[in-house]
């Protein structure tokens, strides 16, 4: 067989060693997976063959990009094939007159970024792993960063795909312009697929012009009920911020830890926010957002007066990743998204589950689209505590679906999440995604062990 | 069978009679079926209940809301069962707090768009038949109007679905929040999909802010490539206008003779420009507009210095339809949609097909998203010119597609797009779509006869 496969891609693209394998066995959550072989195709054509012939001997295929995913979405649980789409990056065209980028999908996200930035035009979706996520892997898992509430989130960005199917075949979805409707919408139903539906060569991306100025502020509270109340109040005053970022007490404590940048320690809750646009606009509702937080009882806001002071507020931001890294060997990072007006009462909620199981949990998020990231700061090889760990995600699981809320709102259900996908979307819902993948990819090549829970599975995070 | 309908839905919310199924037998598109009962359900119990009878004796169901679709979306053409859905229109919730509209499917778009602004929101999505179309049929087609550019498409705001499934299970997709990626993105599959893969029966709507204030100007150009050339500098000066509305010569010539107001009857372009936001921003951009259009050789630029100008403007705009509906008994409505900066050679086309074919053809559209409206006045009684018509179709459509734009940008395929649906979409896109209906629909029994053509089936004005 390999003989077949040294018929579709070049020998020095095909990775047999161990020590090359074990490469490709992890991602950024946990669990190790060795793959068979890793092959990295240089285009759709070649794809598409290893696929057939995946179909024919029946070989689970795992595409892969950046492998920054935080749910297990490119684990090759099941041994098998890994794809490695990194080096599928040589498109990279900018539109400008039709407000297009047309990507391979191994471009980086920040590059998609930057190469929009230089001609006036934004790609807003920004994953705090942007740097290093590719495009593909990036929406695959539909996720989107800061400036969901504002701008959406990446699927609204999609427009149009090339694909190659679970059986091989090379397709088209969407297209170039903003309104298709022709037919079932494939493109947003392989976003966010997860690499189940479908391997992505191609992406048509749609931009929108630069906003020409932004205004950055930080107001510390005293109360969580009261920085919700600052969000609600600005959000029906007419004002739609870009960002506004939220940190709990332990966050902050954390980031202080790290690196002290004489963040508040007494703090119950930081509160940055972005607004974006037109310069005498956002002057102006910079000023209203200030004091709208005074009234909603901050402590403290600080208005960013230069791009320094600015680039010091997100820093606060920024450091959390790192700095909870640092705490401990093992971070699971969750994504429980609930309504906005949920926000103080899911907070309340984990408050009460990381004193319940005695846990590292820290919380932080993006609190205009109540996209909240509670992160478990553990060491994986501590069976004990592992154990409270599973018990205190499920929960975590069970509060975000009792407020109204999602299992995930950008990290993707992957290995970690797919048991607890009934609790969310019930019998029913389940079937009626999996009847999709089934009809679609008969032989379940395409990144089996993912989204869907195994018959009795319950919880994984001990399995991994 | 009647009997078991009767112990479903009570007597005077079933129609039976001639008088009244006839009713039901059309939509705004053309051709009429009969179908073989109506019925008014109440609530997703009843739909739920009928749509498993209907498997069980292999009844076509057609769900229907104010039947305004513009490509046969509601109409029966197997006969069967009509579900009429504009009398399940009592949930009619705006929760400010959380940005959202929780709506039955029955409500009229419009009313959205008023009880959204009655509270400082705004539901963007406006098709020109919103002041009659249901939300859960505007949805179904994705139909979007104007403000697609700068605002998305209806999908871009509908996050959350209750909806009954083909084989009679009612379902909850997506949810209450803008980040949900919990599996496949169901609510965007449903959405656009015509009514061919279940009835929904309970809408969420992601609102945003009310823009805060609005500027408009009507620009004539001499030249239609100059409009496009000015549409374009526009939009890459980093402003995104909230609507950018096109009508050429035959359409301006239209208006007048229906209603005089002063239109240039000689310009070849006339644009409307409007910009929305902050009230000194726009004031700025409006401006900036008027510049630009200058610059490209507009020969006149009117901004509207109030509201009465600004209405005054639109008027124009709005008196297309009824201008060319007075023109001839017979209204062929197209809506390919093309890359922006396609559309100079999209009407060049058109102008040619217009002589090529010796018809009445006048075109109208969003200009800031490629979505044009070509609409041919005809007869359908006058079986020498239908055929001509068909062939003009076909041409438009294969223009739109060679030029890289799609069949349909929001009137949706029904029956009378069907027969090209793989020259957008080629045999295995296609072949994709249906996997899905045969799937979730293996009895066939929601909407068919719409989307996918028959064997062997190529045009279908003329059976129509």
């Amino acid at each position: 067989m390999i003989d077949r496969i040294r018929d579709i891609v070049p020998e020095e693209r095909i990775f047999l060693d161990l020590s090359e394998r074990y490469s490709y066995s992890y991602d950024a959550s946990f669990g190790e997976y060795l793959p068979d072989i890793v092959i990295q195709p240089s285009n759709s054509i070649e794809i598409a063959q290893l696929v057939k012939m995946a179909n024919k001997y029946l070989i689970p295929v795992y595409p892969r990009g950046a492998a920054t995913s935080l749910s297990g979405g490119p684990l090759p649980v099941e041994g098998g094939m890994v794809l490695d789409l990194s080096q599928l990056n040589k498109k990279h065209i900018i539109d400008r007159e039709n407000l297009l980028a047309i990507v391979s999908p191994g471009v980086i996200t920040a590059e998609v970024h930057k190469s929009a930035e230089e001609v006036g035009l934004f790609y807003p979706p920004d994953p705090s792993s942007s740097h290093v996520s590719t495009i593909g892997g990036n929406l695959l898992e539909n996720s989107s960063g800061p400036k969901g509430l504002k701008y959406g989130t990446t699927k609204e960005y999609v427009i149009g795909l090339e694909v190659v199917t679970p059986t091989g075949e090379i397709i088209r979805t969407g297209g170039s312009t903003v309104k298709n409707v022709t037919g079932y919408d494939l493109t947003r139903l392989i976003v966010g697929s997860e690499g189940t539906l479908g391997i992505v060569t191609e992406v048509i991306l749609r931009l929108i012009p630069k906003p020409k100025a932004r205004k950055t502020l930080l107001a510390s509270f005293d109360n969580l009920v009261d920085s919700g109340r600052a969000i609600t109040r600005i959000l029906s005053s007419g004002i739609l911020p870009g960002a506004m970022e939220l940190m709990d007490n332990a966050c902050i404590r954390a980031v202080e830890n790290y690196q002290p940048s004489g963040l508040p320690l007494d703090a119950q809750a930081l509160v940055i926010i972005e607004v974006d646009g037109h310069p005498s606009a956002i002057e102006e509702e910079i000023k209203q957002c200030e004091e709208l937080c005074y009234q909603e009882k901050a402590t403290n806001v600080k208005v960013a007066q230069t791009e320094e002071e600015r680039a010091e507020i997100w820093k606060a931001r920024k450091m959390v990743s790192p700095a909870i890294t640092q705490m401990g060997p093992t971070k699971i990072s969750e994504d429980a998204t609930v309504p906005r007006s949920k926000i103080p009462e899911m907070m309340e909620r984990l408050k009460q589950i990381r004193e319940k199981y005695q846990l590292n949990l820290v919380v932080f998020g993006h609190a205009g689209d109540g996209n909240l990231h509670p992160n478990i700061i553990t060491d994986k090889r501590n069976i004990e505590e592992m154990k409270r760990v599973e018990d205190a995600v499920s929960e975590i699981f069970e509060a975000a679906v009792s407020l109204g809320g999602t299992l995930s709102g950008e990290h993707g259900i992957g290995t970690l999440k797919a048991p607890y996908m009934e609790l969310e979307l019930g019998k029913e819902g389940l079937l009626m995604m999996k009847k999709i993948k089934e009809a679609w990819d008969p032989n379940n090549i395409l990144n089996p062990g993912k989204i869907f829970p195994k018959p009795g599975q319950t919880k994984v995070v001990l399995r991994a």
